[in-house]
């Protein structure tokens, strides 16, 4: 497939009067061909109103008909693999293996939400029997299920170019539930949105669904981005980004005249807890996994653990030193783009600055555009007396924190703000020297992982990936997993109505044979039939 | 009891110093006793502090303590049933009989979530097992389910002073959740606040809870409910009353440093479609039920319908005579309070100058403190022409709209915003020449009512009584039902956890009988074993 560098508007290209970029080799800066021509005002509103047609269509389509669309995207991700993978690594320098690995992700991901639909008990029907002799008025019949909102707007991700971009967790996420989808891609990585964004507009077109199902704008700069969460017609907006990125468009949402929710997904430094015991019994184990979790990916995940909690003892001092004897063995690494490796400088360079933090170890680069590891200390008292030491590091850094006394510990994990993960390394004897530290960190973070990594998010049904502000907008809600459909929906119920006008989730013989709560109690049976499972 | 005109501040009553008022008789505008004391802002800081407090074991309780709170809550009302009736119609001069039935509604709806927290499936525990041999990584263990968020503060609603006040359905959801409440009374009804607070504070005691799970606040003012908004330890709000307050509370929960959700009922004008089949057949039955549902109340329900709409034709002229002929059945209305009252007046006043509609018919209240009924009517141009015709008008007065042909219908509904309810009158024929009404409909509301009246919200399981912007800030949710839980909880997963330190929902032996996902199938039983039901 030739790159043409044009927005895919429904069926439509895009024109070529917009404002022009392209994309760059991060090994060494040079642009990658072809040209990308960004979105103009009018593109942004014809895309919007193609999705609005659409939803009328689409949003009342079976879960089966979903189901085809997104195996079929899937499918042919799959058949492009190849290409897609080759430009991906041009634009991103991410390892061939790990786009393999991605790409795998990103279908298979597809293929779960295509298995949700077709199921369909998602949509968490429930019907209240009508009861005409209820004193002293009638019980009407009262039926409800998850119906979707309308077009949603999917940024695309710089750290993830499959599966959290195009055709990534929100987009179908957003296409399982019933609303079209309009993706502003990465500027980053211009030509792998292009060659998914195909497939994507094939598959509507091949699957007989209106053309506004799925759109797919450019954007150097920030005007697509705003203009799409300030159009009228758009009902949502996921987003994974940067802090400022993330804050910024929740302004914009709150501020329209009808405000919208905004799933963003923003920073997380996640915190680690490697508890006395754990540290006596595995502490060199632990700061193996440790170093491979926080250089993992360049440490680009939003689930790499930034910041490190352990007593200050011996067994801490072999950690230590295992951690820092383990830096050189990746001594240099490539980052995503010019933005995100001027960042990370930046940060190291403050964070050497910090009269409260000492550089353990770091690695220097031999590459222009590369970057080393770093190994950051400090204790639990400056780390209490300076917030700024809980910031993300976006990169392969990382820092240790020590303290003196269980109480410190307890006091920092209260202190801490919203962020994706937490993990604890500890044995059972720790639990019980720790009882509230779970019950704390639950209501900090969306995944407590006990002793593993955070980073490697497992894509199923229990997955929640997200967290409180800041780590997300909105901590009541996942982009991993199953889940994430509900993030698109919202509940309708319908009052007095004939069978025979209900969607089929609603009839009472249950045509398609989902779980559904009737009267309370759920069950699979046809309204009228005993449950009984 | 005595009613005292402090607030209750966990188990400490407040202070005197706050600024003093007192509510008001609505039939003459005489003024009740006692003197009620605003809160001042370190009581906000301390209410807050005791509810932060109180989550950490509250937010752990289980569904069986959590249960016997809210039916000790729903017992002691009903024993204090008379005082609070009393002191409720002097404040509201809703009637006698209208606040028995809303009493014993309060209490249905404790014991509704009682029971949906003692049976425990609400959770939603989510189990998705490991698999060490899997290639090429070991799947992990990964278990999720809904946790509450914190304290939530809830402002009581002016024209419910039982079911959506100090232990109406937020608060009963709320406490059902695992959340600590408070509740900012509304200043028109302060003594039926407080005696109801004094019910919840007693139980709370009675039950050895900590304190901070309750709190009631006074403030006859914006200042008191600002500084609960913006209060960091405050994590979401429930808000019934006008657009202009729940906006205002939006922007204050959107500029927070952690933004939280906001949970505002705002205004709707609840849609009614009379279609062709149904006026010919059953006009002037729809009639006397209209005229039913938009006085009822003197029409300060949040479901009133407000705009009806049927085609220009014979069956028509009847319908509306009959309409106007049962105005002066009721003739006069004393409302909730006085700004109500003036506001009613000024809507009819600038409706009746409107030159596109005409007044139909009127009655005139012969007392000084109360409202007559109205009865406008325009047409489908001028409607469509002018927004501000869509408008609430919060009273017992209503328009009617005549269409001239079907696509000015469906015109019609494509214009509308979001509301709470939207009903159709239909026949099955009616239903097949409109065939994309409900559809368009159930985009824009909450709930779609069939050949009836949207007046009356059943507190069931299925039910939804919340739509779109601007009817409610969060479309996604409902106040009413036992869904309205779903307002108030996040979900969390644990990764890799020994299963005795899992909450009771995600143990493998399922002590609890819930409702679960283990690997994407709904079962009732332990790990290990195979469902079926």
């Amino acid at each position: 497939m030739r790159i043409s560098g044009r927005s895919i508007i429904g069926f439509q290209e895009g024109g070529t009067t917009g404002e022009v970029f392209r994309a760059t080799r991060p090994w060494d800066g040079t642009q990658l061909l072809p040209d990308f021509v960004s979105a103009t005002f009018e593109e942004v509103t014809l895309a919007a109103r193609l999705a609005h047609e659409a939803f009328a269509t689409y949003g009342r389509c079976s879960g089966h008909d979903k189901g085809a669309l997104l195996r079929k995207i899937a499918a042919k991700i799959e058949s492009m693999a190849d290409q897609v993978i080759e430009r991906a690594e041009q634009e991103t320098a991410l390892p061939k293996v790990r786009l393999q690995g991605e790409t795998a992700r990103t279908c298979a991901q597809l293929r779960l939400f295509a298995q949700v639909v077709e199921e369909g008990s998602w949509t968490a029907a429930r019907i209240d029997t009508a009861d005409p002799e209820r004193k002293p008025i009638p019980k009407p019949d009262i039926r409800s299920m998850l119906r979707p909102i309308g077009p949603v707007v999917v940024f695309g991700a710089s750290n993830f170019p499959l599966a959290f971009s195009v055709a990534g967790g929100d987009t179908a996420s957003a296409l399982a539930a019933g609303n079209p989808v309009i993706v502003k891609a990465h500027h980053s990585h211009p030509g792998t949105s292009e060659i998914v964004g195909r497939a994507v507009q094939e598959s509507v077109r091949e699957c007989g669904l209106p053309e506004g199902v799925f759109s797919l704008l450019f954007g150097s700069g920030t005007q697509v981005g705003t203009a799409l969460a300030q159009n009228p017609l758009v009902k949502a907006v996921g987003f994974t980004g940067s802090r400022r990125g993330g804050r910024a468009l929740m302004y914009l949402a709150a501020a329209r005249p009808e405000p919208i929710q905004v799933f963003a997904e923003m920073s997380s430094t996640n915190p680690v807890f490697i508890l006395p015991g754990a540290m006596r019994e595995r502490g060199e184990q632990i700061a193996a996994g440790l170093h491979g979790s926080f250089t993992l990916g360049a440490g680009q995940f939003c689930t790499k653990p930034g910041m490190v909690f352990f007593g200050d003892n011996a067994d801490a001092v072999a950690f230590t030193e295992k951690l820092r004897q383990a830096l050189p063995s990746v001594p240099q690494f490539t980052m995503l783009n010019a933005g995100i490796t001027s960042s990370y400088r930046s940060v190291l360079a403050s964070r050497k600055k910090d009269p409260a933090v000492r550089l353990l170890a770091e690695t220097q680069p031999s590459a222009e555009f590369s970057v080393g590891a770093a190994l950051f200390e400090t204790d639990a008292t400056s780390f209490l007396a300076n917030p700024v030491l809980a910031d993300e590091m976006f990169g392969p850094a990382t820092q240790l924190v020590r303290y003196s006394n269980c109480a410190e510990l307890m006091e920092i994990a209260r202190s801490l703000e919203g962020h994706l993960t937490a993990t604890i390394h500890g044995t059972e004897q720790d639990l019980r020297e720790f009882p509230d530290l779970i019950a704390v960190l639950e209501n900090k973070v969306g995944r407590v992982v006990f002793n593993g990594f955070p980073t490697g998010v497992e894509v199923c049904h229990a997955m929640v990936h997200g967290g409180p502000v800041p780590s997300t907008s909105d901590g009541r809600s996942t982009s991993v997993g199953s889940q994430a459909i509900f993030r698109w929906v919202r509940p309708v119920c319908y009052q007095g109505f004939p069978d025979a006008v209900l969607s089929e989730e609603l009839r009472d013989t249950n045509p398609l044979a989902i779980w559904r709560m009737v009267d309370g109690e759920l069950t699979r049976q046809p309204i009228g039939v005993p449950s009984g499972g």
